[in-house]
C-alpha cells in the first residue's frame, strides 16, 4: 500500500516533537519543532520535519510525542556509583563539630566505604547499587561511567567493576566500566604508596583486563592519594595494555598532575579546581575533556572554582558529572548536577547540557556512538514535558521527564 | 474476643517502627526501636513499644513496619508554591550574562510572574501547581505554607488564596494561606507605594479576611521592596483584623524589619541574612521563630549566611523551608532545602530536621496539632526506608520515602 520501498522499513518513529540535537557545537541548543526521529536497529536513520520522515519511512509504532521536547539521553561520565554502605552518620558528626579524627574514630571516611565494599556480596553491592542507578535513569540518563577504587585489592576491584557491568542485566542503560586503580592507598600497603603502585601495575591492571572489558583506568593525584610520578608509573602500564586513562586532577592543589594526564592524551582530567593555565593549553593540545563535578565542589564548601573562562578560551570541551559516591558527593541527580555547575561555577544553561551529553560522550571516548541525535548514532532518547532545555536545569527538585529511550526501546 | 474495652478501639495502629518523635527538645532525633502509633480519627492516641500498644489497643488495620523509620510529615512553612508560568529562560539569559535591563526587555523577572498569575485562570493556577505540591508530598511532606504575592490586586489576590486553599480539595495535605499583601510594588502604582500600602490596609486585607480562612499575613520588608514604616502599617491592620504576621525580613540589608516583626508578635521573621544582635534579640523576646530559606541564599549565590550561632544563643527556634517560587528558589525538594541548610549554614542534621518539622509547626502558630509525634496531635507521619534522620538529608536527589500518612490517610 505505502510507496516506500523495504529499505525505508524502521522500527519506530517518533512524531511532532521539539528536538534538541546537540550536534552544533556552535549553537548547542538550536531547536527544531515538529521533528521526527524514525529508529531501526536501536539507530537513529533519520531526523526530518515530521511530514518527510512520515512521508519517507514506514514504521511498525509512530508516537505522537505532541510537542514534547527530545534530547539526546543524559549521560553520567563520572560516578563511584557501586559501593556498599552510606555515610550519613559521618555527614552527621561532621555537622555536629567533630573533626577527622572523631570520625576515624567513629568508623567513618573512606575506609569505612572500603571495608563495608569490601565485605559485601556481589549481589549485595548489586543490590545497593540499582536503586542509585534508578534515580539517573528517573533523570533521562542513558549511559554511566562507573568507577571501582572501593577494593583496592585484586577480589574486591574485580568484584566491583563485575558488578558495574552486571547493571546491564537489569536495566536498559550502556556502562562504560573504569578501573579506579588508584583511588586511595589500602591499609595493607599503609606507608607504602610505592608497593601499592607496584601490586597496580603489576598484578591489578593485568588481571582486570584479563577478566573483560574495561573501557579505561583513572586514579587520584592529590597531595592526600598519589603523586604525579606514581600516577605516571600506572599510566604507562595502562597505555602497554592499550587501555585509556583518565584522572582525578588538581581537586585540592595544583600538583602537575594534569599534565601527566595529558602526556598520556588521557580521555579527561576531572575535577580542576586548582589547574592553572599551564594545565588548561596541555589539556588543549591533547585533546583531554573538562570534567566538572560541581556536587563535590559544593559539599566539601570549596571556594575555588575550576578555570571555566580558561577552559572556554582554549576551547577544551567541558562536561558535568555527578560524581556520585558516598562521601564527597552524594548525588543522584542529573539536573542538580547541572544546576549546580550553572549555579557554583557560571557555566551556561547550554554549556551544563553539552557538559551531560555530547562532551560527555567526549569525555568517555564514545562520542561517534552517543552524546548527540545524528543518523547513525544510537538512539538514545530523553523525552521531556518542557519547552526548553533550561527548564530541565533551572528547577530543582523537579523532574520533568516523560520518557526515556534505550537504544529505541522505551523505558521510564 | 479481646479483651480491651471499647474505649480502646482504635482506626489503625503502626507497629514494628523506629519512630522519632521530635518530642523532645532537648534531643529531638532520640529514637525509640520496636514502637508503634495507634491511631483514632486522624489522630495519634498512643506511641508505646509495640507489644505494650498491640496489648492495650485494637485496631481495624495493623501495620507491621518492618522497623522502618517513622518522623512527622514534614512542614514546609514558607512557599510562592502557586503562580503560573516559570523563569527559565530569565535563568538561561542571566547565565548568558544578561543583566537585569536585559531581562526586563524580554519580559524577566517578577513582573513576569505576576502577569502570567493575573492572567490565568483559576484551574490553570491550579493545573500549574498541582505538579509542584506532588513534589512535595513526595519526599514527606503533610502541610504547606501558600503565599499569595503574585496578583497584588484584590482579584488576583483572593484567586491565589482560593487556589491556595482549594488544593486541598485534590490531595490530602494541609494548606495554610497567607496573604503576601505586600510582595513588590503592582504597576498601577509604580511611583506610589504608599498608594499600594492604603489599598492593602483598606481592601485587600478586609476582603481577604472576609472572604474565608486565610491562616497570616505577610510582607517583604527590604530597599527594594517596602519600608518598615509600610509594613507597620500593614501589621496595624492585620492586628486590627486578628490576623498573624509574620515577615521577609533581613535579606538583603538590616533595616530594622525583623524589629517590627518582633513588635507585632510575629510567627516568623524569615530569611535574615543580614539580622544583627539586636534583631534576634528582639525575635527571643517576642517569640518569633527564625525560618531560614537556603535555596534562595544558594540561587542568589549569596555570601552572608544567617546569624545561626546567635539564633542558638538567644534559642529563637530554627526553621528551614523551600521557599519554593519561580525566581529566586525553585525548589520543590525538602531534602535538598535541608542538605542546603546543613551545608550552606551549619546547621546540625537535629537542627535541620526539627526545621521541617516541630520548628516549622512553630512557624505556623500550629505546634499544639503538628509538628511532633504526640498523643492528641494530628497523625500526620512520614515513614522512611531509612534508619536515622540523616539518611534522608545527606543524599542528594535519592527520595528514601516509603509511605505518607495523612491525619491517618495513607498516600505516597
Ligand atoms: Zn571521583
Ligand atoms: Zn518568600
Amino acid at each position: 500500500m505505502n510507496g516506500a520501498s523495504t529499505h525505508n522499513k524502521v522500527d519506530k518513529i517518533w512524531y511532532n516533537c521539539r528536538v534538541v540535537t546537540l550536534a552544533n557545537a556552535a549553537e548547542p541548543l538550536a531547536m527544531s519543532d515538529d521533528a521526527a526521529i524514525a529508529m531501526r536497529d536501536g539507530r537513529i536513520v533519520a531526523i526530518a520535519p515530521t511530514e518527510h520522515v512520515l512521508a519517507a519511512y514506514k514504521a511498525e509504532r509512530c508516537i505522537d510525542l505532541q510537542g514534547r521536547l527530545v534530547t539526546p539521553g543524559l549521560i553520567d561520565c563520572h560516578t563511584h556509583l557501586v559501593y556498599a554502605g552510606n555515610r550519613a552518620h559521618e555527614f552527621e558528626l561532621r555537622l555536629a563539630g567533630a573533626d577527622y579524627a572523631d570520625i576515624a574514630k567513629a568508623g567513618g571516611g573512606i575506609a569505612s566505604t572500603l571495608a563495608a565494599t569490601r565485605a559485601a556480596s556481589a549481589d549485595e553491592l548489586l543490590q545497593q547499587s540499582l536503586p542509585r542507578l534508578d534515580r539517573l535513569l528517573a533523570e533521562g540518563v542513558t549511559t554511566v561511567e562507573v568507577k571501582s577504587g572501593y577494593g583496592q585489592n585484586l577480589a574486591s576491584e574485580l568484584k566491583q567493576l563485575a558488578v558495574a557491568r552486571e547493571l546491564t542485566s537489569h536495566r536498559l542503560v550502556n556502562i562504560a566500566p573504569t578501573l579506579l586503580a588508584a583511588h586511595v592507598v589500602p591499609p595493607e600497603y599503609q606507608g607504602n604508596p610505592d608497593g601499592y603502585v607496584v601490586f597496580v601495575c603489576d598484578e591489578l591492571i593485568p588481571a582486570a583486563v584479563a577478566a573483560g572489558h574495561i573501557d579505561a583506568i583513572d586514579g587520584f593525584c592529590e597531595h592526600i592519594a598519589f603523586t604525579p610520578e606514581q600516577i605516571d608509573k600506572i599510566f604507562h602500564t595502562a597505555q602497554q595494555h592499550q587501555i585509556p586513562v583518565k584522572l582525578h586532577a588538581a581537586q585540592l592543589s595544583n600538583d602537575g598532575g594534569v599534565q601527566v594526564a595529558s602526556q598520556y592524551q588521557a580521555l579527561s582530567a576531572d575535577h580542576l579546581e586548582y589547574a592553572d593555565e599551564a594545565a588548561v593549553a596541555a589539556m588543549a593540545n591533547s585533546g583531554t575533556v573538562a570534567v566538572l563535578l560541581p556536587g563535590a565542589f559544593y559539599c566539601l564548601r570549596e571556594q575555588q572554582p575550576p578555570p571555566v573562562e580558561l577552559l572556554r578560551q582554549y576551547q577544551v570541551p567541558m562536561a558535568v558529572a555527578t560524581d556520585a559516591n558516598p562521601g564527597t558527593s552524594p548525588l543522584t541527580s542529573p539536573q542538580l548536577a547541572m544546576h549546580f555547575a550553572c549555579t557554583l561555577f557560571g557555566l551556561t544553561v547550554a554549556e551544563a547540557f553539552s557538559g551531560m551529553t555530547i562532551n560527555a560522550a567526549k569525555a568517555l571516548g564514545k562520542a561517534a556512538e552517543i552524546g548527540s541525535l545524528e543518523v547513525g548514532k544510537y538512539c538514545d532518547l530523553a523525552i521531556w514535558d518542557a519547552e526548553r532545555p533550561a527548564e530541565i536545569i533551572y528547577q530543582m527538585g523537579f523532574n520533568p521527564l516523560y520518557l526515556r529511550v534505550w537504544r529505541g526501546h522505551e523505558s521510564t
